[in-house]
Protein backbone atom coordinates (compact mmCIF):
# COMPACT_ATOMS: atom_id res chain seq x y z
CA UNK A 1 0.00 0.00 0.00
CA UNK A 2 2.75 2.51 0.52
CA UNK A 3 4.62 1.84 -2.46
CA UNK A 4 1.69 2.66 -4.02
CA UNK A 5 1.68 6.36 -2.28
CA UNK A 6 4.90 6.89 -2.79
CA UNK A 7 4.53 6.40 -6.48
CA UNK A 8 1.22 8.04 -6.78
CA UNK A 9 3.38 11.48 -4.61
CA UNK A 10 6.41 10.90 -7.98
CA UNK A 11 3.81 10.99 -10.51
CA UNK A 12 1.59 14.06 -9.36
CA UNK A 13 5.03 15.46 -8.39
CA UNK A 14 5.69 15.08 -11.75
CA UNK A 15 2.41 16.46 -13.39
CA UNK A 16 2.02 18.88 -11.09
CA UNK A 17 4.41 21.66 -12.61
CA UNK A 18 3.01 21.55 -16.22
CA UNK A 19 -0.32 23.57 -15.64
CA UNK A 20 1.96 26.32 -14.29
CA UNK A 21 4.21 26.31 -17.20
CA UNK A 22 0.88 26.39 -19.28
CA UNK A 23 -0.57 29.07 -17.66
CA UNK A 24 2.94 31.42 -17.48
CA UNK A 25 3.61 30.73 -20.86
CA UNK A 26 -0.25 31.40 -22.20
CA UNK A 27 -1.16 34.59 -19.51
CA UNK A 28 2.36 36.50 -20.24
CA UNK A 29 2.01 37.16 -17.19
CA UNK A 30 4.37 36.14 -13.77
CA UNK A 31 4.52 39.11 -11.30
CA UNK A 32 3.10 36.97 -8.57
CA UNK A 33 5.95 34.16 -9.02
CA UNK A 34 8.74 34.35 -6.73
CA UNK A 35 12.59 33.83 -8.66
CA UNK A 36 14.01 32.57 -6.11
CA UNK A 37 11.79 30.23 -5.52
CA UNK A 38 11.80 29.03 -8.87
CA UNK A 39 15.55 29.09 -8.95
CA UNK A 40 15.04 26.42 -5.29
CA UNK A 41 12.70 24.64 -7.59
CA UNK A 42 15.02 24.08 -10.55
CA UNK A 43 17.75 23.30 -8.33
CA UNK A 44 15.84 20.92 -6.39
CA UNK A 45 14.37 19.32 -9.34
CA UNK A 46 18.28 18.97 -11.36
CA UNK A 47 19.64 17.38 -7.75
CA UNK A 48 17.08 14.81 -7.93
CA UNK A 49 17.92 13.99 -12.01
CA UNK A 50 21.64 14.29 -10.87
CA UNK A 51 20.71 11.87 -7.91
CA UNK A 52 18.47 9.22 -10.32
CA UNK A 53 21.13 9.39 -12.19
CA UNK A 54 24.06 8.22 -9.59
CA UNK A 55 21.94 5.55 -8.13
CA UNK A 56 20.59 4.34 -11.95
CA UNK A 57 16.66 5.35 -10.95
CA UNK A 58 14.48 5.75 -13.70
CA UNK A 59 11.65 6.51 -12.28
CA UNK A 60 13.61 9.15 -10.47
CA UNK A 61 15.15 10.34 -13.65
CA UNK A 62 11.96 10.37 -16.43
CA UNK A 63 9.78 12.22 -13.81
CA UNK A 64 12.62 14.90 -13.16
CA UNK A 65 13.66 15.32 -16.52
CA UNK A 66 10.13 16.15 -17.24
CA UNK A 67 9.87 18.20 -14.18
CA UNK A 68 13.53 19.98 -15.52
CA UNK A 69 11.73 21.41 -18.87
CA UNK A 70 8.38 22.25 -17.25
CA UNK A 71 10.54 24.27 -14.22
CA UNK A 72 13.13 25.58 -16.41
CA UNK A 73 10.15 27.22 -19.14
CA UNK A 74 8.82 28.37 -15.54
CA UNK A 75 12.04 29.81 -15.16
CA UNK A 76 11.96 31.26 -18.73
CA UNK A 77 9.01 32.75 -18.62
CA UNK A 78 9.61 34.72 -15.01
CA UNK A 79 12.88 36.45 -16.68
CA UNK A 80 11.10 36.85 -20.00
CA UNK A 81 8.38 38.59 -18.81
CA UNK A 82 9.58 39.77 -15.24
CA UNK B 1 28.51 10.79 -2.90
CA UNK B 2 25.06 9.91 -3.99
CA UNK B 3 23.40 10.14 -0.62
CA UNK B 4 25.00 13.79 -0.45
CA UNK B 5 23.01 14.81 -3.81
CA UNK B 6 19.73 13.27 -2.46
CA UNK B 7 20.19 15.17 1.35
CA UNK B 8 20.45 17.88 -0.78
CA UNK B 9 17.74 17.93 -3.04
CA UNK B 10 15.83 16.73 0.34
CA UNK B 11 16.82 20.08 1.73
CA UNK B 12 15.53 22.42 -0.97
CA UNK B 13 12.67 20.73 -1.64
CA UNK B 14 11.32 21.78 1.49
CA UNK B 15 12.55 25.43 1.86
CA UNK B 16 11.95 25.89 -1.96
CA UNK B 17 7.96 26.75 -0.56
CA UNK B 18 8.96 29.32 1.62
CA UNK B 19 10.08 32.80 -0.57
CA UNK B 20 7.13 31.65 -2.70
CA UNK B 21 4.74 31.33 0.74
CA UNK B 22 6.13 34.70 1.86
CA UNK B 23 6.18 36.39 -1.82
CA UNK B 24 2.32 36.07 -2.40
CA UNK B 25 1.40 37.14 1.45
CA UNK B 26 3.66 39.96 0.99
CA UNK B 27 2.37 41.19 -2.13
CA UNK B 28 -1.02 39.76 -1.63
CA UNK B 29 -0.88 39.07 -5.36
CA UNK B 30 -1.23 35.96 -6.74
CA UNK B 31 -3.20 36.17 -10.73
CA UNK B 32 0.20 34.72 -11.68
CA UNK B 33 -0.03 31.39 -10.10
CA UNK B 34 -2.41 28.60 -11.86
CA UNK B 35 -4.66 27.14 -8.83
CA UNK B 36 -4.61 23.96 -10.24
CA UNK B 37 -0.92 23.30 -10.18
CA UNK B 38 -0.83 24.73 -6.44
CA UNK B 39 -3.25 21.73 -5.48
CA UNK B 40 -1.62 19.20 -7.24
CA UNK B 41 1.59 20.37 -5.25
CA UNK B 42 -0.09 20.45 -2.13
CA UNK B 43 -1.57 16.62 -2.87
CA UNK B 44 1.58 15.93 -4.03
CA UNK B 45 3.30 17.00 -0.74
CA UNK B 46 0.58 15.73 1.49
CA UNK B 47 1.14 12.33 -0.22
CA UNK B 48 5.07 11.94 0.56
CA UNK B 49 3.95 13.24 4.24
CA UNK B 50 1.73 10.11 4.40
CA UNK B 51 3.98 7.96 2.53
CA UNK B 52 6.78 8.87 5.05
CA UNK B 53 4.64 8.11 8.29
CA UNK B 54 3.92 4.66 6.41
CA UNK B 55 7.52 3.79 5.92
CA UNK B 56 8.22 5.49 9.36
CA UNK B 57 10.75 8.02 7.24
CA UNK B 58 11.47 11.11 9.65
CA UNK B 59 13.28 12.75 6.95
CA UNK B 60 10.10 12.65 4.86
CA UNK B 61 8.00 13.44 7.58
CA UNK B 62 9.58 16.66 8.56
CA UNK B 63 10.61 17.65 5.08
CA UNK B 64 6.96 17.23 4.20
CA UNK B 65 5.02 19.36 7.16
CA UNK B 66 7.39 22.03 6.28
CA UNK B 67 6.00 21.51 2.38
CA UNK B 68 2.58 21.16 3.46
CA UNK B 69 2.48 23.79 5.47
CA UNK B 70 3.72 26.06 2.98
CA UNK B 71 2.19 25.24 -0.23
CA UNK B 72 -1.46 25.72 1.63
CA UNK B 73 -0.38 28.86 2.85
CA UNK B 74 0.26 29.34 -0.78
CA UNK B 75 -3.03 27.57 -1.89
CA UNK B 76 -5.07 30.20 0.86
CA UNK B 77 -3.14 32.77 -0.68
CA UNK B 78 -4.53 32.34 -4.32
CA UNK B 79 -8.06 31.58 -3.13
CA UNK B 80 -8.14 35.07 -0.79
CA UNK B 81 -6.59 37.30 -3.65
CA UNK B 82 -7.96 35.00 -6.62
Amino acid sequence: MALWVGYMAAILGTICWIPQAVQVWRARETKALSLPAQALFLATVTLWLIYGVMIGDWPLILANVVAVTMVGAIVLAKLKFG
